[in-house]
């Protein structure tokens, strides 16, 4: 018997027909002798419309009550899921975030989870009930309602498997797995049964979304096992005795397995990047604190970053690259400061994409970057940038050569399954 | 200064648009120097929303999980308001059920209210600021969220009133306030300015549906004055000084007012009511008991009751009338006792109305019911049936009559305003 979290998203909760698949699937794993938790999204579109309404009663709304209007989003897929597991005999019943209590720091609408109290839910459960519980919400110290920002159910799901020490946290969604590419792109891109959570880490902030980061990193401090898998699989089936999906683990439980001995576990791809150039930038201490601070202050994330050595001497082109979205912004922040930086001109391109192969093999194999600019040289594809972590080489490429660049390395190194997925 | 809460029903919260409107009548009346506290509904047609899911998930739904979900509707809209108020520039902030905590008992789905705390509302609205109640909605004393049925937040309203010792408790509905009688009938009806608890009781549960009964009787027991008004003034005007809807108050201060010395206060009409007649019943104790007790066992709720003579000796025929939705019920109850209570034939006929004089003047006053028979038999209007209580004279007639009925008697009470109303 395990004590296991299910958690299901927006989609899978998008009316009773579709919550009753869950119900179903939900079943079987009670069914099956162990524990159940479920934290389950609003319905697809529900907290949309709600962040809707509160911004037309208030374009600068108080976060304190815009948390009271969404959070009844995921209030009443609870509850619908609870009532279609008791119309299937089960025993079940939904929690609140004010009712388990899910204590949170005080900061409405991006609510950090401080404490989970397990004990009345943990007592419930070893009573054969199914705890259904609302994702994206909790309670702060002074009683009011809080949430956790979009897409936060998948750290309401993670941290509770952590309070009541589940054995595993499966995240059904609407993907199978975690892929070593975009399937979308590289037709025989391989399911992963294994990936670290470093490497999700990676993988989830170039753009392979998954999981949402927070979740991902909550589960690496709290060490929980995390599995993501479809919730579209055929209901009728009864549990496999493997996990179909891909397990989400601990550096060390990935060795202990020996599942994957692959240096490089996945290439991910993210366009929303834009490149900026300041031309002519004094070559002196300090120059490149004048244009890196001001974007910090502004909270926008600065990602690669080259200097060149420029044509005239004491001068250089200092390049780096921002979220597309912020790019006007950055922009006018500096040109505002275009007198104490002393650059030329500022050139800006979006066409750009950013390639990045991630594996935990790096870290003991040299020759993984090798073979990453040599593939690319021989189709010919500039590389504008280059940004390492210890599992990670990204490069900056023209947008128009993504999908060939993801093929390319997908093949060299050696991630081809045998056979097209379907 | 006054301590004042209002209440806004469905079609008042029916999006942000009008949520604005009943911000500025809000925001108004603190303006004018008023602590003010708002309870509302769910937007117009939410609630059957989420009725139906709930049906749709399970038929036989469990009231506590069918709670969870419904509360929700509420939960919105007073976050909304609240930000609307914030957006005006007011303070305000939304208080659900759990939180005030308003107690109930553990009834789901159709819950009492217990008691309220009221003291933290009672500091911030004495701090100025605006608290806006989620009506229909209290917690458990398993701290489980409990809904007080259908049409519950008139009652919450009241309950609020009562707790925080409040001068007043306005209705906002979708009329002006209680006439006479129903105005599309008749065009000169009279706006009442007061009316006391005891008469609109008896008007609301003879169809004139202004207000939900329970929180008549509420008001009643807690002595809170309400006042029922249009949510579809001109937002603009300032508020007046006068009342501008029907004040609901006891007896004591109806004879303080001096306002209407009245004997009749309105003239109502319900066609929801069917006539039950058992021929040829023994005449003999207890036989009537035989019909009754089944009915009343089976929560069918049986209003007018005559026992004529029948034409032979030791039988009677016994007629009564029961709501029309439990027709069909009541006779297939009194089928089955068919040898018990000894009749001889059903007879049955929707095509009914009840008619009914009420005031408090009565009491004190002959003549009101031979006023009434002599009206009615004067334009050939037959009598099927009578009932009386203190306060209240019903007759039972062809439905076909109601509107002449009703027009004659408002005559002949001398109800009719001087000008048509518009």
């Amino acid at each position: 018997m395990a004590r296991i979290v299910m958690k299901f998203g927006g989609t899978s909760m998008a009316g009773t027909e579709r919550i009753r698949r869950v119900a179903n699937i939900v079943r079987k794993q009670q069914a099956a002798g162990h524990q159940v938790a479920v934290v389950v999204s609003a319905m697809a579109g529900e907290t949309d419309r709600l962040v809707n309404f509160c911004r037309e009663a208030n374009p600068l709304y108080d976060p304190a009550e815009y948390d009271v209007v969404v959070a009844s989003g995921e209030q009443v897929t609870s509850g619908l899921l609870a009532l279609t597991l008791q119309a299937m005999g089960c025993k079940a019943r939904s929690w609140l975030g004010w009712q388990v209590p899910i204590h949170t720091a005080e900061a409405h609408a991006k609510a950090r989870i401080m404490e989970i109290d397990s004990d009345a839910l943990c007592e419930a459960m070893a009573g054969g009930e199914i705890a259904v519980i609302p994702g994206f919400q909790g309670l702060s110290a002074e009683g009011r309602v809080t949430t956790l920002g979009r897409g936060g159910s998948d750290t309401s799901a993670v941290a509770v498997a952590a309070a009541i020490g589940a054995d595993r946290c499966d995240i059904y969604t609407d993907v199978d797995g975690v892929y070593t590419t975009d399937p979308r792109i590289v037709a025989r891109a391989r399911k992963l049964k294994y990936v670290t959570y470093e490497e999700m880490l990676e993988l989830a902030s170039v753009g392979a979304k998954v999981l949402q980061t927070r979740s991902v990193s909550l589960a690496m401090k709290e060490g929980v096992r995390v599995q993501v898998l479809s919730s579209f699989i055929d209901e009728d089936a009864p549990p496999a005795d493997d996990l179909p999906g891909t397990m989400i683990v601990s550096d060390e439980e990935m060795e202990g397995s020996q599942m994957e001995s692959q240096l490089v576990t996945g290439i991910a791809h993210d366009k929303n990047e834009a490149r900026v150039v300041l031309t002519r930038v004094p070559d002196r201490p300090g120059a490149v604190s004048h244009i890196f601070s001001p974007l910090a202050e502004a909270a926008i994330n600065v990602d690669m970053i080259i200097q060149n050595v420029g044509r005239d001497k004491g001068e250089t082109d200092v390049t780096f690259t921002v979220p597309q979205a912020d790019l006007a912004r950055a922009q006018a922040l500096l040109e505002d400061k275009r007198e104490a930086i002393g650059f030329n001109r500022i050139i800006t391109d979006s066409k750009v994409a950013k390639i990045s192969v991630v594996g935990v093999g790096m870290r003991s194999h040299a020759g993984v970057a090798a073979t990453m600019f040599r593939a690319l040289a021989d189709r010919g594809i500039n590389v504008q940038a280059i940004s390492t972590s210890e599992i990670k080489i990204s490069v900056l490429i023209d947008e128009d050569e993504t999908e060939l660049a993801v093929r390319v390395l997908h093949t060299a190194y050696g991630l081809d399954a045998d056979e097209p997925a379907e």
